[in-house]
């Protein structure tokens, strides 16, 4: 499990593997810090694309410091070589690297376990298991590819007090203000693409993009749910469940609307929620989410769990995952 | 404005004024603590009905303590002798106290600034305007009377995460648990009336009563909204605004449906919001809150202030107040 200090640099490689989060698919977004006396000599996170590998680019920038240094990364290091370059395992040993800390196992059928053990073999120390929860969450959707065949989506909502996503008529500009907002489209950021359903493209032929300075470049890619065809510059899918054939897409963003929220929670297919609430009330407003065939509130309790809550202005954040709540 | 220690002792005044919250009408709640030598001698709040008086109350207990003490009060003491009991003013000047420390004027005519004068006019020393904002909100039901001629008026909502508060059939046991369904019912005893709408009272007959060990004898008044008769133990009104002719009542509790909860509204009759909120989603289940005539978005904002936020059990509590949001 590590230490106290293990954990930090974990934590710190964690907040680097974020930075990929959304770029990488389908490959893992890994974070890497290379520590020498109780220094940063690296730090690497996988780029765009996939490559170069976190440790790749954490050992290039630590060069002849790496020898006898600590390697923390977020998943096993890859064992498996390929056209695009080297297997990281490989790249750490003939570094020199005395000791390498590690979140979680790769599930990657071409490594899982492999580079644990290519480590091992020439006597690198090896400490696993070390922040593991937190680099779960960060490589959520490479994850959820690898352990369910399908992007791990999130369903953003943002909603009165009385639970009004817009008045009667349609009008949603704006609900929340503008660190809300801003906050939802660094959330685009962190996704492959962004779905909406049908009636929503209709209505709103919204752009999707990501208006943050500096983050222009991320819009996701735009996914619409319908049988009918896509506009250009839009891929549509008929079902929820085809989110699993869409190809590089391993975070979706659910924005809206009421049904294509409820398609996606029927199907159990939302594996978190992004509530922004602001304290306004609007009274006969349009729902958030349309029937979903809940049969009685029993079935209801015990699904979602508490991860974040949060002021946004003075509108407030909370996010939702799977689970149970924590006991009373 | 008085130093820290008179603040602490102040808001351990205002605890005590809480007691007789939904009690005392058309009386305010007052807390009284007399202190000696750094010492409680004495503790006093408004009894049931509105007599005795805080300031009577800590007095008897004080006895001859209350000679040279200091006596903190939540609101100027009263001046006006009535049948029911001789004017506090005059009982702290018989007493013996030295200092008073009070926290807002009387805005009753009876008394005015004429208790605060009947203390200097003996030489007892003075300070006024201590936690004022805090003892405001203890007496929000008295002082709301004063000033509008009305109650002060809480509606309280209970929903899930997008926003219902029952099935489209309209089951809704149980959308809240245990524990946030006792806070609801701690609520109903700090209030003299609960409202409902005729369609509540017709779909559910609630009992709207308090089951809560040892509250049980504080179950509020109560009333329905509409233009029909009532039935036995119901009172009638056929306006939100008619509110103001309740009688005894200076705190009301708006608890439902989704028609009366708008008409309040509507009415700009809502002083504070309580929202219970469940980790569950509902999905085409029942909203909240009706129509309210809410023309634009724009309209909406800044009519609301966070007041509390706080877990019960898995849900969640928030409150909200009249007041423009903090800035960001």
């Amino acid at each position: 499990m590590g230490d106290l200090t293990d954990a930090r640099w974990m934590t710190a490689a964690c907040g680097l593997a974020e930075r990929g989060r959304g770029r990488t698919a389908r490959n893992p977004s890994v974070g890497c810090v290379i520590v020498a006396g109780g220094v940063v000599v690296g730090r690497g996170w996988t780029q765009p694309g996939g490559r170069p590998h976190a440790e790749a680019m954490a050992l290039e920038q630590a060069g002849a410091r790496a020898a006898g240094a600590t390697a923390y990364v977020t998943l096993e290091p890859c064992a498996h070589e390929s056209l695009r370059g080297p297997a990281c395992a490989d790249l750490l040993v003939a570094a020199g690297v005395a000791r390498v800390v590690a979140a979680l196992e790769d599930p990657d059928p071409r490594t899982a376990g492999r580079g644990f053990a290519r480590l091992r073999s020439v006597g690198i120390a090896l400490t696993t298991d070390v922040m593991a929860s937190a680099a779960r969450d960060v490589m959520a959707g490479f994850l959820s590819r690898e352990a369910r065949g399908r992007p791990h989506v999130t369903l953003k909502l943002a909603t009165s007090l009385d639970g009004c996503i817009a008045l009667a008529g349609g009008a949603s500009r704006w609900i929340t203000g503008a660190p809300a907002r801003a906050h939802a489209h660094l959330e685009r950021s962190r996704h492959e693409a962004i779905l909406v359903g049908r009636g929503t493209l209709a209505a709103d032929a919204p752009s999707l993009d990501v208006r943050l300075p500096g983050l222009e470049e991320r819009a996701p890619r735009r996914i619409v749910l319908t049988s009918g065809e896509a506009p250009a510059g839009w891929t549509a899918i008929a079902s929820p469940h085809d989110i699993a054939a869409l190809d590089g897409v391993d975070h979706l963003l659910v924005e809206g609307g009421a049904a294509a929220a409820a398609a996606f929670l029927r199907a159990d297919l939302v594996d978190r929620l992004l509530l922004y609430r602001a304290p306004i009330v609007i009274g006969g407003g349009l729902p958030p989410i349309a029937d979903i065939g809940l049969g009685a509130l029993g079935a209801a309790h015990g699904r979602w769990r508490l991860l974040d809550a949060r002021a946004l202005g003075s509108d407030r954040l909370e996010v939702y995952g799977r689970g149970p709540c924590s006991p009373a």
